[in-house]
């Protein structure tokens, strides 16, 4: 198993001690939020950079993942010397409430002291943002130098920027979106589909059975898996190669290395990951439309924003194709905000957010200053 | 229920009297295929066209389906007048064997008396059309005037003009392409893992229970009709509109009007299509790669053809974009035959092909002359 190069960090939780008012109108008791931070926050408190993860990550950016023992999901890009430099920013990184890694969700307990289950009240991403907010406050922390997030990341970093603008003076938002279309919500739709129609399932209540709907969500994880791949990805990394054998076994079995590929991304992720924070987080991201929350029109989001922006789209991500940062970035500019946007070609798909892609170091480092 | 101009059309049964043998190596003891006319065939026998059905499509092109008690699924196109003119040609489609309307698939029952379930050996592309050569034997047409298909039905038409050159003397594949991408085989993958998670699924062994993997079937179906659509379809037609509510409910019903679509396109599929045959099909597509059949290269899979060709995509299809026709069109090209491509623009996506598209009728039109 690869370890991280060890750069220090610190995983701690917060403990709210009162209750966060959610926008479904329900309120969470005194929920905790796990966090990790990397780099020192320096007198000021304002050289610090706070990093939103996404669907199923977590704030495990630079430590090695509790669970899978891999390295942090963004060394690549945090750490000493690193596009987000560790020995200048003071790095922060909250899991969204509603997940499984150490903040409150569906697999924690409720006051009741059962866990939650589909009890517990569907989130959005502005209530995981006031998760966030809590820890900068908690911190002491007033205005961020930056907020960074890829994926639902961007969306919690347009979420923030917009609802919470003196909090930060900088936005870079990479392969996102500022609403879920109809075909992402279609995908996610089916993954809620394949995890509720296990019978491992339970309607939820499966934690005091040891094992919940691995079958379906690994069908869910399959399908959100191949969203983040491009054709063309596909096509290169896998094509229609056999796995481990030279002819088709005109079986069922896994015949083409892609097949055995999306059964290992399916069922590794079971080990990972809870079915009902799944549900919990996709439902979240399809509730999102910005500019609905403010009036209809998405340059009214940023009304009070006084922070630069950038945004940063992938030729080969269909998920959340660069029309969509595009679109962001048409509101910024309506709403006269200074703003940068750069189309980058890397052949990953969605996922190039995570993956080698220099001419994403540049952007990031240019833009951090 | 709309009910289909009245079209005279004969829906009829072959039993072969031999085994089909197959390209997996095993046969099939004397097959049914089912199949259904529309037209008159002339004296010469020289006004036949042969239609070639989709992954979940049947032999009721012009027929009212049995099950749904809808229009045959391509009465639009097929009839009197109609672009393939019912008046002047003899129109035929047959069932694909594996399939579940009429032809021996996996519900059909074994020699032993009992379903063949997961014992139906896996059957590919080629093996359908050994299917259709044996219903043009039975009516003894030696070339047909045309073959047509779209989808799978595409892949089975290039197949033929492959494997029987002297069958056919036009060759007409809308929306296809000659070899299943890595892209494909995954999304196919996580339709049959969704129906081999569900219990109900019981290792194909499902007949005897009355109730098969419908939820496993629908998840695969949802899964599926995502990639017929478009994403600006999808917008257009769904965008972020909720369904009879006003608000968001905060819950997991289907509040969104893709969700509710999806739910409806998944079940409404188990009432008419069985989940083995859903496994056996996609299969076969999977497997589908004209060129390496022919020495890796497609151009020699056409090097006996006589045949003129017609390869038609659309704008809006992901799942076989414009490219895939293209290569099609390159390889007839090297083979020195005559072929026309167009690419139409429709908003619909794959399922264009099945849809109003003025361009298209007229394309067939002339095509067929």
């Amino acid at each position: 198993m690869a370890t991280s190069p060890t750069i220090p960090t610190e995983n701690r939780f917060l403990d709210l001690d009162m209750p966060l008012m959610l926008d479904g109108g329900q309120s969470l008791a005194c929920p905790r939020i796990a966090y990790e931070t990397c780099g020192t926050l320096n007198a000021a408190k304002d050289n610090a950079i706070f990093i939103c993860h996404a669907l199923t990550g977590d704030h495990h950016v630079v430590s090695d993942h509790p669970k899978t023992g891999k390295p942090g999901w963004w060394v690549r890009m945090v750490g000493p010397g690193k596009p987000i430099d560790t020995d200048r920013y003071f790095v922060i990184c909250a899991n969204v409430i509603g997940s499984c890694m150490g903040s409150t969700g569906p697999a924690s307990l409720s006051p009741d002291g059962e866990p939650w289950g589909m009890r517990f009240p569907v989130i959005t991403i502005r209530d995981m943002v006031k998760g966030h907010i809590a820890v900068l406050d908690a911190l002491g922390i007033d205005s961020l130098h930056a907020l960074v997030g890829g994926s639902m990341g961007g969306m919690q970093a347009l979420s923030l920027a917009a609802n919470f603008p003196e909090r930060t003076r900088a936005v870079l938002v990479l392969a996102s979106t500022a609403r879920h279309s109809a075909q992402n919500i279609a995908f996610h739709e089916v993954g809620r589909q394949a995890i509720m129609a296990d019978p491992a399932w339970r309607d939820g209540n499966y934690y005091a059975f040891g094992k919940g709907p691995e079958k379906g969500l690994s069908v869910a994880r399959m399908a959100a898996h191949i969203t983040y791949l491009s054709e063309a990805g596909l096509t290169e990394k896998f094509g229609r190669r056999l796995q481990n054998r030279e002819e088709k076994t005109f079986g069922f079995d896994a015949d083409f290395q892609i097949e055995s590929y999306l059964r290992y991304q399916g069922l590794s992720f079971t080990d990972r990951f809870d079915a009902n924070s799944y549900l919990y987080i996709t439902r979240a991201m399809d509730y999102f439309d910005l500019a609905e929350e403010h009036g209809g029109l998405l340059a009214n989001a940023f009304a009070k924003s006084k922070a630069r922006y950038c945004l940063v789209s992938f030729d080969t991500d269909w998920l959340y194709p660069t029309a969509e940062s595009r679109t962001v970035t048409h509101a910024l500019n309506a709403a006269g905000l200074p703003v940068s946007f750069v189309e980058l070609s890397a052949p990953y798909g969605h996922d190039s957010f995570l993956l080698d892609v220099p001419a994403l170091d540049r952007v990031v480092e240019g833009f951090l200053g």
